[in-house]
This record gives C-alpha cells, sequence and structure tokens, in this order.
C-alpha cells in the first residue's frame, strides 16, 4: 500500500465540513492523505503519539484544523518538525477569530503555516501542501499551474447578471 | 519537606514579572507553592509530564500563564484532571487579547479557569486558588475574610489629590 | 434534606438554555444544586443578600452567568469569599464580547473564574465545580477521570462522513 | 451647609487623574459636588450604602467612573432611581475597551448614560450633568450657552502652524 | 395642546422597530413625546433646524438614534445645549460596533449621553428620560420606584423550565 | 488671487501635524489650498457656512480630517456635493478606529471617500485629490506619474541595513 | 460607440449583488460604465492589464470591489494613476471587517478612495464617481443637487408605523 | 555561484528590523537566501517580474513581509505556483491587525502561509522555511531536531528572579 503523504486531523468531527475541502484540494491533485480525528484536548496523550510517530509513518506535512481555543495545530507542531498547517474553524461565538488567533500567534520556535478562516482556508492549505510536495515533483507542479490556468478561464467566463 | 499545594507554570522566564503576582498572593496567605517555566510548544513533553504527575507530586491547583497563541493552561487541564486557573500574558502585538482567547475559549469537556489579562489576572489567580483551598481550611477561610476587610479599609483611606 | 454544594444562578430566565448545561455536567456527577434566577441589575438587594447567605447555606461554590454588562458573576464574589464560576452568556448585538470582557477582566483582589461564551462554557463551569469537589471525594475524582477516559473513547468513534 | 447636587464616585483613586475633568467642569459652572472613592468590587456593602442613600442626601446626579470590569456605574444604577453618568476609565491592557462595554452595554430596565473613554468623557460627563441641571436653573442654562460660544471662538482662533 | 417634553427623532423609519422601545418607556410613564424621522445627512439643514429651534419648541430631552457611521446624536448635541441621549441602532455588517463608537467617543465638550446598541439602549434612553424628569415631578419618581419593584417582582417570578 | 482649488478642514489644530500631510502632497505637486480648522461638534453652523459656500467659493474638493467620533467628513458631505476626502486622526483610546468607522460606514446616499488612518491617509487624500484634478490636466497628469517613477527609483535604491 | 467613463471591476461574480448598487446608481445619473470581473489573485496578469489600459481605454475613474484579504483596489491603484474607488464586500466569517481594513490602510503613495462594507458603499462609490464626474459637467451637477433633493423629499415622507 | 534557495522579500526597508528575524533562521541552518525590497504597491510591475521569475532564478519558497494592506504576499502568490510564506509586519495605527487579516484571508485557490504578526512571526516563517527543505535533505532534519533540543535545555534553565 502507497504511503500517505499528508495528514489531515481535526479537533471534531464536526470540523470535517470545513476540512473535507483540504481532501478535496488533494483529491484534485492526486495526493493520498489520511484524515482523522485527533483532539488536543479530549486525546491529548493520543495527539502527542500521532504526531511523535508522524514522520516515521510517512506523512511529509501535516494539516491541522480547530476552532476556539484552537491548540491542536500549534501542540502538533511543538512535538513533530514536520511542516504543519493549520486552519482556523469558524467557531460559534467569535465566528473565527479566536480559531485564528490560537493557531497564528505562535511564539518564535515553533512555527504554524496559517490559512483563513473556514473552508477556504481548508482548501488553501490543501493547495499549499500541494505546492510543497510540487517543489520535488515536476508532473504536480505542472498540474499546479494547469490548475492556475483553469482560474483564468473559469474567471473569463463569469457574467454578471441579475 | 511540606508538599506544595499549588504549581505556578508559565511559558517563559519573561511571564515571570506577570504571574510572581500569582505567588505574592500565595504568600500572603502562607500557601506553599512551587513556580517553574514548562513550556506547552518548547518543552511539550516536559509539560504532558508534568501535568500527569501534578497529582501524585501533590499539587492541588494549577496556575498556568502564557501569552499569544497560549496553549499552556489548556493543555495541561487536557492531561490532569485538577483544577487548572488561565492567565493571559500580555502578548506585544495584540496586548493579550491572542492570549486571553487562546485560554478561554476552552471546547466543552476541558475547563479552564480564566482571570484577566496581565499582573491583574495573575494577583487574582493566586487568590482564587486559596478561596478554594479554603473550603476545607478554616482559619484560611478566615484570613481571607480578613483581606477583604483589609481592602475596604484601604478604601476608605484613599485620598484624590492632584 | 441533603444541602446542596452547588448554586447556579443567572440574570434572566432568558440565560437558562445556555446555563442549563451547567446544571448537566453537576447532574451526571451526582453533585446537588440550586438554579435560581438573581439579577445584579434587577434585583440588587436580592443579589446582595444571596451572595452574603451563600455560606451560611451550604453552598461550597457559585456559577453565575450573565450577557451584555454581565455584573452577576462580579459582584457576587465581592461579597462572598466563595469560589465564583462565571459564565459569560452570549448578547443579541455583539455575540458575548461585551459578556466576556465584563466578566473576566476583574481588578485585582476580586477573582472571578471566566470560562467560555455560551453553552460549551456553562459545562466547563460545571465541571470546574466538579474538579474543585473532587480534591476532597476520591470517589468523584474516579469518576471525572471516568468521564475523561468516556470522551477519549467518543473520539475514537468519530467518522468523518459527508 | 449647602447641599452638593453631584455626587461623583470612582472605584480607586487612581482614577481620580481621569475623573477630576468631570469636577473641573462643574467648577466652571458653580456646581457644587462631592467626590469620592466607591468600589463596587472592594467595597460592595459601601457602594450599596452611598446608593441607597443619595437621594436622600440630596444628589441631583451621580456621575461613576471605572475600567476593566466597570460594574460601579451599573451597579448604583441598579440601586438608585438617580440618573447615573458613567465614564469608561482607560485600562492598562485593552485601552478601556472592556470599561466601555461593561459600562455602557447595560440590560432593559436600568440606564446607564456612558460617556467617552478616558478625560473627554469624563469632561462630558460633567457637562452633561450641568445641562440636565440647567433645565430648571434659566441663570446655568445661560451659562452653558456662553461656554458654547466660548468654543466657538477658541476654534476661531486656532492656528495651524508647524 | 400640552407640550411634549421629549423628541424622538431617527435617521430612518428604519430605525423605528429600535426607537419604538424609547417611546413604549415614555408611553408607560404618561410623559408625552414627538417621535419624528431627522436624517443627519440626507436633511442636514433639517436636522440643523430641529435641533435650533427644540428648547423653543418645549422639549427637555432629546432622544436620538442612528446607526453606522452615526452622527444624528452628535450633530444635535452640537447645536442645542438641551440634553441628547443617544440609541446605537444595530448596523447591517457591524453589529452596531459602528454606531456605538460614532455616539459615545464625542471630544470634550460636547456630551451625547450613551445606551447599549439596539432595543434596549432604546428603552433605557426613554427609562433615563423619565428620570431627568422624575428630578422636578415627584409623582414620577414615585412611579420610577414603583416600576423599579414591578421588576424584583417579575424576577422572583421567573421559572427555569426546559 | 488664484482662487484655491482644495480646502483641508479639521476639527482641531491637535490634527495638523496629521493633516499636513495633505498640504504637503498638495504643495508638491504645485496645487492650492486652503487650511483651516473648522468643527462640526464646536462650530456646528460654521460648518453648515463652510460646506454650503465650498462650491461658490471656488473649491472643488474638500479634505476632512477628523478624530473619535469623527463628524466632520460626513457632516460636509451631506451639505455640499462636492467631493468629501476623509482622513481618521488617530485617536487617543482606540488608535483611530473610531475614527475610522464614523468616517467610512455613512449611509447610501451621502459617501465620503475614505483614506488610511493617521498621516499616511492625510498624504494619500492629498494624492487622491490630485488624481481627481489630474483628469482635466495633462501637466498634471504628467506629474502624477513622474511621481510614481520616483517611488520605483526610491525602492530600487533601498538597502537593507542592521 | 461612446466610450465607458467608469469601470466597475470586481473579484468575482459573486461580489456583483453588492456591486450592482453602484452601477445602479451610475444608470440613475446617465452614466457610462462597463462591469466585468477582474482577479487580483486569480487573473493578476489579466488584472495588470486591465490597469495598465484603463486610461488609453477612456475610463476616467474605475471602481473595485473585493472581500477578505481583498487587494483588488489597492493594487489597480498601484498600477494606474487614474482615482480609484474601493469598496468592501462583506465576507463569510468577518462581515467585511477583513475586507475593509484591506483596502483602506494603503500605504503613503497610492490611495484607494475607500467608502462602507457592502451594499451601501457600492452605492455610494457610484454617487462619488458621479460628484468626481459634476466637476466639469454643469447638467450631472445639477442632477445630483436635485437627487439630494429627492432625499430630503423622501425623508419628509417617512411615516413612523408599526 | 550557489543558488539560494529563499527569498525575502518586504514592501519596505523600515520592514527589515522584523524581517531580518527570518535571515537570522535560514543563517542559523545555513540555508542561502536572497533578501530586496519589493513593493506591491510602490512597484508593482517589479513585483510581477520577481514573481514570476522566482522559479527560474532557483527560489524554492518565498518569504514576503508588509505592513498595514498587506497585499505583498498576496499578489505573488497569486503569480508564482511557489510556497508563499507571509509575514504581517506590526503596522503603526492597528499594530498589525490590518497586516494579519490583509495576508491570512487569502481567497480560494491562492495560498499564503501567514504566521504571527512582527518578529517572532518573521523569525517562525524561517523555521518553516527550513522545515520544508529538510524535507528532502537528512542533515537539515537532524540540525531541525538538534535545534528543538537546543530550546529544551533552554527553558531548563530559565531563572524566575526578581
Amino acid at each position: 500500500m502507497a504511503v500517505k503523504k499528508v495528514a489531515i486531523v481535526m479537533g471534531s468531527n464536526s470540523d470535517w465540513p470545513t476540512m473535507k475541502l483540504a481532501a478535496e484540494a488533494l483529491d484534485k491533485f492526486g495526493i493520498s492523505y489520511e484524515a482523522k480525528v485527533v483532539s488536543a484536548h479530549r486525546t491529548p496523550l493520543g495527539m502527542v503519539e500521532f504526531a511523535q510517530k508522524a514522520e516515521e509513518n510517512g506523512f511529509e506535512v501535516i494539516i491541522a484544523g480547530a476552532g476556539g481555543a484552537a491548540h491542536l495545530p500549534g501542540m502538533i507542531a511543538a512535538i513533530t518538525t514536520l511542516p504543519v498547517l493549520g486552519v482556523p474553524v469558524k467557531s460559534s461565538a467569535l465566528n473565527g477569530q479566536d480559531s485564528l488567533l490560537s493557531i497564528v500567534q505562535m511564539p518564535k520556535g515553533i512555527p504554524v503555516a496559517t490559512f483563513a478562516i473556514g473552508p477556504a482556508g481548508a482548501a488553501n492549505a490543501g493547495l499549499f501542501a500541494v505546492s510543497m510536495l510540487a517543489g520535488h515533483d515536476k508532473e504536480l507542479a505542472d498540474k499546479l499551474k494547469a490548475y492556475r490556468q483553469e482560474m483564468v478561464e473559469m474567471v473569463a467566463q463569469m457574467k454578471l447578471e441579475d
């Protein structure tokens, strides 16, 4: 079985409607991934174990989504040296402003690459993972350029209608 | 040697000017404590170990201060079932708004009792620990009431001068 | 009749859909409580009397929820030396940002242990009360550890489905 | 001795540099006032007594300043039916945004007339008290109109210089 | 015909669902008022004329509501020396945060007494007007005290039900 | 005497250190202007007169700066149909967030073209006035293009040094 | 075929429900315009080309709307010296606060005239374009004055009804 | 001459005190980089050219820092398919909140990996670039693990002193 290159983890299955956009972005480019629930708060030791074994399990990049006091991306980044991409999930009271600040404002030493609040951010985390993997995969790099060209054409065909 | 009842932990020694107000509050009431640096991000495994052993080490309550993407209080609370008191340390860019939201907006299941941003919050975390311990210590409860009375007298003596 | 250990108070019965999550958390652990409406603004003298008598009425901890200019937790904390847990109820215009700041930003001397905005915060205030009471109740402490274990299993069974 | 018409109260003497602008505004119009420290949090029963006796003590309006979780104006307004003017004092971490929301977001039933954060707000609370008292004092009303005219002239003489 | 003591003005008839709570508060106390649309932005000269004639038209207090860049209360306050009460109407994009800051942050010299965002603030502006008028109307003052007592009873009867 | 094409007005001479950057931008392009203090709040009738006569006085565009509850740009825009450019001056407590929202959130019907908070915004209001006047002045348009080219060269010469 | 004087561009056709209010404002005054999708992010080179050719294509002013990290108005302004009017489109998570700051906070040298968040801002950008064009078009200037008079009458006829 | 793997670009040399922490992080790991000023607003065509040639010039990752309406990271990301890391520089009025939102809230399709506001974020962008390059460089990966170990030891030696 082929090794999964990307892990997509999230604090709860209620984050999946957001996080599946990361999965869809990877699917579009034929990148294998594993998606599962890992909670920094409810399964802290499972989270530690996941992060400790991520590299030996063959993951090259980890996408982590969480909402509210969103500690998952930062804690995984604290344990592994793999690149961690953080997605702030829109929270109920504060619309994800808490999620964004909890993920992006990491202290010097432990980076989390952070993306926009909500589904657009999840999709972009997936695309960013693609761009990272494309650094050593000419075919993937070409696909990414083609995807950009598709966007140009999609915009060209947009109509403004009432 | 007497067991320390309260642990005061913080992500960096730069948090100490804030967190020492928690220590001073405990000192005032004769409560023993241990203060040290434990970083969720830079020493994640040390943090896990600290939290796992906190109860057997005799701590009854943990005061944790952190700034920015402040994960320390929430992660300790995720690992131990001891009560955790969180102090948002004032951060450089966002004045502790990020610290506050990262600490207080915990998901259902893992509570962190949060106090005000900065030194006043640290002092109050210390006083709250006193009020908890006073629940089973009549003498301490009386001291706490006396402290409140001191504040009444202090206010009574305040002068308004140019 | 057994004495109630926890009081759950709130500024209006419109806060009950939020605050009942605190009650449910206590129920789950078999902790007796009394829940009622006490308004800092509309029944200030009743609030003072409630706070003054809380200790002699046998309460060991008070959970207070309020929204907007949320003064109830802080005012009760000013009058009693019992530990007060504050829950910011989500307000209509500002989504509870006003409630949160009004509760958490207490001055040095009078702590209010503050939890997340809305139902998650209410549930966590209940759980925090449990953790406090568990300090002198081995059976309760064991139940709390079991509850944590349940969460681990609940997360383990989460499926990611469209 | 003449009765004081206005009470200026504040949570701490550290609020006086802000609140004295209210006093100066009243002085300018020859309105008698009494200024003192009354803390909702540190002297709650003293605060209750102050508010209960304010009317019989001859006060017609109360100016209350506080910072952070600023409960003083709202609690006084909850106890007396006299008009209460609230001044948000600039706080250390959040620049008075917490003070403003804690004062202005009062629930239906208990109004606090709120002014700008800091010294300008204190001055304006004083001037608003003047405008209230001027409703039944033709001489005072004329003075207030003259004051407005002075401002017109002051603006007319402003120079723009490097 | 009896003179109206209170003017209730607002920038648009879309503000009326909010502002009518001020009218209802006055109705409850039998205070006569006139309510109409006066827009600082769309009818600036009409607004100036309204403010200039407000005193000779017998108004003793003006309640002004507006949303967004809410200039109406401040501009009326700049022209008349009558007390002006400002109500921030909840705006579409920013939930009234813009309305609140535009009304409350007046410069030194021109006060606007500001109340909470939305209907609660409108009701409270009405009640504050009552408290002002009650200063020289013993019967009204008694009614206001009775209203407070009604609130105490209303709270006493609140049930907490699912 | 040549007619001034641009008016620069501000609520106080304390705004001049910010607003003079608009003047300097106009100076650089040889555009005549008149700068003076006009306060919406302290000189409302003078402000109305200024706005009513602006067109007949030959002004083609008005730059208005103000801080806090910044009503000046919007009120001038309400009275004249000339284009009004608004500059949010940095305020003491809220860093100009109040100024920005008070200026930019104008209701449908009365536009104010708003620029950045503080000196950069004032300079840009001046440059925007230049771009407007350049629409019918080929020489000025060429100067503006040359200014852009100067910026390219200035950036090219920037060194990164410790 | 007559040259279009105004270009209305936006990052996506999903912005059209907002941006069409700019078109409707121009329609009302008989100003010709061209509206189309130009995305700074998805069609950056098309955006550059659009901005480079805008002047030779006869446009005198450009209205650009965008949401989130809204770069379109600022990037067009960086390339052309024509006046650029920016409209912050309401974004999904942050209600357009991100759009507003991304558009208005331009650095010294490259101005974007910014209007309110959402449809009101789009309408006002259209009206501001009218006011600019009216500077050299007496008939248009008269129409604009008539439009203002219509608003006065519309306000005069507003009824306050339940 | 060896090819530089990382480009560090920023809108102005005033951003260098922040951005040099990215350079220092790369230096520490022996990664070659080129640092220079490229302004999206003042040198838009230079910015386009830089982004278009970045890949053929051998860069594997681009770190871009900017403040205020910070368009540089997003515009470079729109033109190249290389991974772009964005650093919000602390701005004068809004402390980098505008910079953060302008960088992180990118639309679906064009990701920018965003880091904390200010120097810590710049350092972390550098470290994240290291983690990316370490994916195909075992020696670098080992150095990164050693760096983490250094942090553990540094924390272990922290003293809490007055």
